[in-house]
């Protein structure tokens, strides 16, 4: 028998340099755990229909897990002639055992093999980045209550806008990373049916017990169209645009590490083990892994057109192009996988400076708010409040001042209401401390949002302090900056 | 009071260009009802919570009641100058009520206010589409109904392989859009928190009731950290990559519309309705929507990216680049709607020649798998089976005949256990019928699975048949084309 | 005769939605001016060659030039159900001059009319553009020319690195934004041929003369070949990318025109005329126009995107999937025009700080690349050199010093070959003007740069100055933030 | 000394996650060979400006020859730890040679180094790909030699519009073709500049001669600006843009060979060299490589996407996520290199079919113009004499004959000027020859263009038929499929 799957009717040998173009391989060689238990689970059932002997059934089965084995410990060989992994293992699996083998792709064809093996690797890589998640927000749990009590200027257009605490803000990084394992696990139970018993495109004439196979390999229920079963690729698309989000919500993370390491903010300091210098500038130290993955967000935004642009248009049922599919996705996982694993570290061992986020709070007028809430709690309408504040701004731009640097004088100069009351606004842990509402800065709510974010993670059977350990989470601000 | 919701520390005008260049009213117009409806939502809180006097907020209800209503008959007249939809309806209130408009946007900011008209207008969004793919597949159940008996080549590699029915093929097409209407939901109810009390990023100082309004808006709760709240557009992100996952799909429908429609494969005659002409070719009849509907995949695709590459790299909390979120997003929505109306429209009228599919289903060695197949059941592994149907073909390919014109003795020829009965498995009908399994095109199985698609929409308290009359969907295959 | 370009085989109505989603007069109509000039240059040649006669040729001439009239003075009168802007133009044309205007279509389809009309926008586009570009590099080289003697921090990874000149980092700005325009006129140039004469796909039968219409048009020279005339959009992929290219440009320009806006940073005042404010916060003054220039830069990436997805797999000669390539393509350009000129008036009228620049260079050991060049110049390997350097840069991390605070006794224990020469090599000024090569920010270095640029623009015939003065440009640094 | 290019200030070892996120060897080690002829025309010129002893450059030279030497035979050990080619390279080479080794680095920076590493890759990438296309074109020009005398329907929407020569269809597909190599080419020539003596991005203090490095490099000259020089990658850009254009062309021609190899077209007959078969149907012959072709598209699309996304907002001069520009330019080259050298074997090899093509010009109505244009001829506005041979092809459509079938007075009941010489025009050999413009299908206009393209090729000097025997271009139209 040929290495081929095919052969019978075609009189010349592929072309070499179509056979390394279509060979897959170096790619799809990772499926091999996936598509052995696929075919195990397949050859069982077949053995309890009566379709294959049961002794046959079980010499493959056997052969299969010491491939499985040689797989593991590296020391199998694959074959680039052979194309594929279903090829490369269902063909060693024949030297091995004999032409029994070959029974083993009964009532199967590659197109249901190699969904069974993308759904199988796809729902586990779905769950697996999911839990990576959930490693990133024990960090951010830990992080942000040891920084409960520390203010920080709160951003809008990168302006300094209105104080907030650093627990505040990093429990906003956890939020939206939240929603994407929400999304990731979403398409893991979505893609969660198995295409086992579609074959080509349109079912087998062989007994199958689709069930059976089903159950075994631990999927939802069989598919409900044998076409649609072999020839969509939309969980790798939702997957793929999941991990899209994510990138971008790291991308997010990353620019305000960036940010936040440059002298000119001066608000972290990254630990040596996650920076790197120059080759020329010796006194550089830079927010390299930041960098990079703010960077690697093209990547997995790349991998997702990717796949759109090579299902558009496709006709229904299987059709080559999707060999395609495989090496956008791992590389969407392994990228979005590591970038979350190097960003953990990152904002574990960071050391943040109180006294620089303290600093920033002196100027840029974040008090300007305080004093336009004061006048529209005391009756004026909010508009015009927000006006009076904005020309006590301008004033003391205009004068080289801050707010709290006027007189009663000088406030009710703007505006009548005005009275000494307006001082005690103006102070920033008091502006924090007023804005008292859930999802707010205020201390309390920012404690009772640790809580609750440490309760979602202990619902998923995590424990934050050993893993926020593992990344050597610091437990409080980085005492040695808050000397700086 | 100056049209602009800042202004007091400004000394010189907005430029013209900038102006233009950062007014969003032309676009953000659209979410006018959304817009209202958070305002009075808002505004009736901060009557509850004494902050705003009950008369008040009475005032300002009527107010924007009739700007609805002048809005939804067309007669508002928006003003560029005003920036965006916000300010145009809010000043347009004040113009009408007085300084009493002014205390409508305490305790909020235009960042939670359009944050909460968008997440709004993509919760409604997501469910008319969901809708709109019901009715497809409405029209789909209908359609497959009427074509059970249609028998068809199954297509990979779009090489004739397997027998199936017509109506086996449009639940294939069901299948996948059915998934896209889950993924939409899940983003509805996912994005379903109310940012309303996020003010501009940090809360507010104002004592509002969070739980009131998001009630009030039906959402399910108020979101869990202010600065997430106004600075994440992720549930776009997934809402569009859900859209063009559904483009993706409706591409793949248009372009089998388009190929069935050449006069080479002949399966399809679109309606005249859903067909154009040519302004020099008499002949033409184009499948014109199958190919905008496969074109505007393009579109979709684009928005996706759109809002991928303007959230690359944002910090955190708002900033400007986020106002080019809503184009994309409307765009999204409408291409796909659209599209989903005038493909159900295609569809339901399209007439399906059964004849061009039987001539089809002739050539083209599809019972090549039942050769296979025979002999696997008898105990030949099936690598063996396939290796000689393959020459079985390859003779037939030289010999310029089918394998049902080939003699006992040529079958035995290349392997002895063929008898007689290898005759009966070549039947097109037996081998279609014998494809029984679950998700597979036997008869009794595609019946069923049109009955529990049918049972599906009914469970969404659709009326199959109502919608599928108001697409004029044809009962059976056209039997004009069926004598052609 | 109807108003549809066929209908003569037709039995039904076009239905209502699909009308209404094939009809493309809202985006097309716009190409009306290259559509009556085509028109026009292809009846005089129809003339010219006895096609047509004369006087027929000289009305439909004479009703062409009144609808082109009445187009651009707004009082023409655009029919959704005419489909598209040649079929308004060709039935308006018909309704004013009778049945000759029919003659019009002699030898051409619409496939190589819409071709014409596309190239000669494209072309006029790019051109368009180009100047545009040219206006803000002439705005670059007149601050350039004011901004030569501030100093400021170059930056790499965001970090502080090494000294430059705020002219030497504008004219970096300059250099990626030519070769954009560099870009859009090798596209131009490439494009410029004329389809006329391709008709549908396969030429025309009737005695055409292809390059009198090519001349007339400005095209160099007629297309190669009819199926790839009307079949190909490569060229618009072309000037898209293009386009996408000058995005990310102006993206990164304006990425840092919001991080030197910011209060940490503080090198640049924009001006009111190009800043908001916020509704809620009366201190803020946010770099709008910027933070949407970057925004904006999804919507060209995007509009590639969806090029490239729609022709992704089409056939060879027309599909109408193409009918959709304009919307991008008007959307590239127009978002990029817009940007072009948003940002050339913020850069003109920004106000530079060279007290923040000067301030930020006293950090950051800037210097730390002059001690390695130093050991290197007196024969100490490069890396041995950077090495001790690094050390003496974490000596003063350690004791809160900067490089200049060191004895020489310090320097020397880090290497002996110090002396004191090497505290003449720690002056900003000194380091800056070291750096005198082609291309390096030394002061006569950047001078010959700024007159090399105005060369170049020069040699375009642009007026430098008159367009500087156009934008307000601000001749020097804005003293009144140096006083600041 | 460390492998590190830096660490001077360094106290904690880098993270293994870390580290692993950031090696970028991997990857660009391939870019040694570009990186060792940079090094060694760099320290070339530093001997010949004296900045480093000739004795010294001497025996750089001679060690970096040396480990080119290994590399190349892939005897070279890379080393992860080492991060990147740069300082696996230079490493090594202190290794081997000694501290002298370290001076190898005056004067220069990675950042000007992997500049200049990758705009020499990227310069002889674009024109390797660039004589990849020739090669294409050539067995191109040959086919269509072979192909002159072939009949086929032209289409527009897939629908047959107008009979064309198979010759002047494969010359159609050679216009794209040839343009994407001139934009590979304009994109070389536009990057060729030498960053070589930008440094890090501020240029050096050592007094380098640029225009030295650049002339030993094959730059035309040095590049302009410094920050500009270390910090675009624009070019990268319009590369993989021109490359995916390119393989959005390639993706349209293996579209139409999967159509061609339908049953239904059978147009094409893929030589066994360049097709597959399946695992379960015996009979398939798949044309895989067109379809990986089409679906390997979406690589070369995401590539581009991902340098867009990776660019978009960040500050100029270097930034480390620019490290992630190599990998998506090696795919993208890699791809498309691959992808043109399968579907030239392809072309060159696969046998047309001359009847499948006759056939189809039967059916379809493809004189339908010709009667159109005969009216026209006559003096009928073409809108009428149009309408009028739509009415024919409806008569025709209802009674189930084609045009030629209709009698005279068929034809005058229609419109009074029809004579007997109507029936002339209908003949598709006649149809053809009639289209005799520049450009278009008539059998001298082919012949002309098919000479013409190989003198552009000759001008190129490739020896076109040298190529085609390569690829065993077969010189005419297969004769066995002719008798099938």
């Amino acid at each position: 028998m040929s290495d081929k799957a095919w052969g019978g009717r075609f009189e010349e040998e592929l072309n070499d340099v179509a056979l390394r173009y279509s060979a897959s391989v170096d790619v799809d060689s990772r499926l091999a755990p996936q598509d052995i238990r696929g075919s195990i689970a397949h050859v069982r059932m077949l053995a309890a229909q009566g379709i294959v002997p049961q002794a046959d059934a079980d010499a493959i089965v056997a052969g299969l897990e010491a491939i499985a084995v040689e797989i593991r410990e590296g020391r199998f060989v694959w074959d680039n002639a052979r194309e594929d992994v279903h090829m490369n293992i269902e063909a060693t699996l024949s030297e091995r055992i004999g032409a029994v083998g070959g029974k083993l792709h009964t009532g199967r064809s590659r197109n249901d093999q190699v969904g069974t093996d993308m759904r199988l690797f796809t729902r586990e890589a779905c769950e697996a980045t999911a839990a990576r998640i959930d490693r990133m927000l024990a960090v951010l749990a830990v992080r942000a209550a040891g920084t409960v009590d520390v203010l920080m200027p709160g951003y809008t257009h990168l302006q300094r806008a209105q104080p907030v605490r650093l627990a505040h803000h990093l429990l906003a990084w956890a939020e939206g990373l939240d929603r994407d394992r929400g999304r990731l696990l979403d398409c893991a139970r979505r893609l969660n049916e198995s295409p086992l018993g579609s074959a080509a495109l349109a079912g087998t004439t062989f007994p199958l017990d689709r069930a059976m196979t089903a159950r075994a390999l631990g999927f939802a229920q069989p598919t409900r169209n044998s076409l649609d079963a072999v020839g969509d690729r939309d969980y790798l698309v939702e997957a793929t645009a999941a991990l899209a989000n994510c990138a971008v919500h790291l991308s997010r993370i990353s620019e305000e590490l960036v940010l936040w390491s440059t002298q000119e903010f001066g608000f972290v300091r990254m630990s040596d083990a996650f920076t790197t210098g120059s080759s020329i500038m010796p006194q550089k130290k830079n927010p390299d892994m930041a960098e990079l993955a703010r960077g690697k967000t093209g990547r997995v935004v790349g991998d997702l057109v990717n796949l759109l642009v090579m299902l558009k248009g496709l006709p229904y049922a299987y059709n080559r192009d999707m060999q395609e599919d495989k090496a956008p996705v791992f590389d969407a996982f392994d990228t979005v996988d590591d970038t979350l694993d190097v960003l953990t570290g990152c904002i574990a061992t960071a050391a943040f400076s109180r006294d620089a986020m303290q600093r920033a709070l002196r100027d840029g007028f974040l008090d300007a708010t305080e004093v336009a809430d004061w006048l529209a709690e005391r009756g004026v309408p909010f508009r015009d409040a927000h006006h009076v504040s904005g020309k006590l701004v301008a004033l003391c731009v205009r004068e080289g001042k801050v707010l709290s640097d006027l007189s009663l004088a000088e406030f009710q100069a703007e505006h009548p209401s005005f009275d000494a009351s307006i001082f005690g606004a103006l102070d920033m842990e008091t502006a924090v401390e007023r804005r008292d509402l859930p999802g707010g800065p205020a201390r309390q709510r920012v404690l009772a949002a640790i809580q609750e974010l440490r309760g979602r993670l202990s619902g998923r059977e995590l424990d934050v302090d050993a893993v926020a350990a593992k990344f050597s989470a610091r437990p409080v601000v980085d005492p040695r900056r808050e000397q700086a």
